[in-house]
């Protein structure tokens, strides 16, 4: 799905273990403002249900595994997040539901901008009607 | 110990779950330029074995445990890494052994600069040196 990607990063392993490194604007399309991480959530929870008119992520599952609805609008997309060294770029205007948490799941979120409530979009309708009247702008 | 310090950051929880967000300049002092992680490291392994001359770091346990002994060539001193809120900073010409991996850990570190082989100091004579010539300078 346009403005969405899932990015394989490269896994440093040896007798030490497994690494893997994320390196700003050369890994990832964005500096890293923020780094956020979620867990201890209910199987049947649905985290999400929003989109942004500005914030890029990338979501990565370092233990156990959850899936992501993704929808722009127009068609709808479930990915599932359970490898370590996968990531899932979510761009602008991404309506995303995190569901199906595994019991060890930690979800670690790297965000490309501090917090701001206001470039929420947490209304459904609101958010498929900035798409439909924002197509040839931002989308 | 000067140059490091253990943060407690604030945990977001409610019936959706238990959250943690980081931003830099804020909830840390650095900008973070690149994050990495690591995980599936033997019990009995000893990581890290190094010092930093310009990287500044946050150390955060997402999963499991581990143990990380800090040496600043005078003092030294451990600290376990067990609770998913728990970061532990290590600032310049700190000497560090990451060792005592839980089966589940997965260690999440935050880092203020791209990597750079030639800021590390590698040899823990060397450091020591580094650390009695430069005690004026920038430690």
């Amino acid at each position: 799905m346009k403005n969405t990607q899932v990015i394989n990063f490269h896994i440093k392993g040896d007798e030490r273990g497994s690494l893997v490194a994320i390196e700003q604007l050369k890994d990832i399309p964005f500096e890293i403002k923020r780094v956020y991480y979620i867990w201890g959530t209910e199987k049947e929870f649905l985290r999400g249900k929003h989109a942004h008119t500005e914030l890029e992520q990338i979501l990565i599952c370092v233990s156990g595994s959850c899936k992501i609805r993704l929808d722009n609008g127009k068609e709808k997309q479930i990915v599932e997040l359970k490898d370590k060294n996968q990531g899932l770029f979510i761009g602008q205007m991404i309506w995303r539901e995190m569901f199906d948490f595994s019991d060890n799941c930690v979800l670690v979120v790297l965000a490309s901008e501090y917090y701001d409530e206001k470039e929420y979009i947490r209304d459904y309708n609101e958010f498929l009607e900035t798409i439909r009247t924002g197509i040839n702008d931002s989308i």
